[in-house]
């Protein structure tokens, strides 16, 4: 089974080993993060920008940014005394590969319990 | 801004609630619980069944596979002294939904700076 790029064979490690799209799927747990980078689609912003709309402190506003700076969808650039936070350059293509890859797994096999139940139903009637 | 259906305003909400797509991210956030998904999207399989490959004891995967099952994409099913476990029926669709309009979010905002740029040349050449 090789599903893409992003897949790795777990089942042949028995050391789990952490690989950067747990940090992307981490990252993306939680309403203020995904928040975040839903403001971030409309343009770049400062940690103040941010914090306000969240009701949140500067000290935990950047805590979240630190964590999806470090998972990849976004990053911070000091002007002056400000941070500006700005999407991408990583759009979550790690993540969205292993969810197209186990769409593709669960449609093949579908598709065969089809195939499956007309050779079925196609016996039965003769 | 209306993303999705699984987009919600956190920006008007000054307590953060967390949602079942939370905990679908949360689920998915760890290597060994998508190679579950993968092995169930193969086919279902027993708890031991599961256990043998990952080098796993019964009681770790039982929590993995029960933490699946709260998000979503995995069911179980006791049959006799058994425990049977297979994919669906959720299939992560507000994690597909988030990821689909973050990503038509990112390539409309491309699309505006890209018409700007055609202006701004146009205006410059004239």
């Amino acid at each position: 089974m090789d599903l893409t790029s992003a897949y790795t064979p777990y089942t042949l490690n028995s050391m789990v080993q952490y690989l950067p799209i747990d940090r992307t799927f981490a990252a993306l747990a939680d309403p203020t993060r995904r928040g975040i980078l839903e403001r971030l689609g409309q343009g770049s912003a400062t940690i103040s920008d941010l914090a306000g709309p969240f009701e949140m402190s500067l000290t935990g506003m950047k805590k979240h940014v630190q964590l999806l700076e470090d998972a990849g969808p976004t990053t911070t650039e000091k002007i002056g005394r400000t941070r500006r936070c700005s999407a991408g350059p990583r759009r979550l293509e790690d993540v969205q590969d292993w969810m197209d890859g186990y769409r593709l797994m669960l449609e093949e096999r579908l598709d065969r319990f089809g195939e499956l139940l007309e050779r079925t139903q196609g016996e039965a009637e003769r």
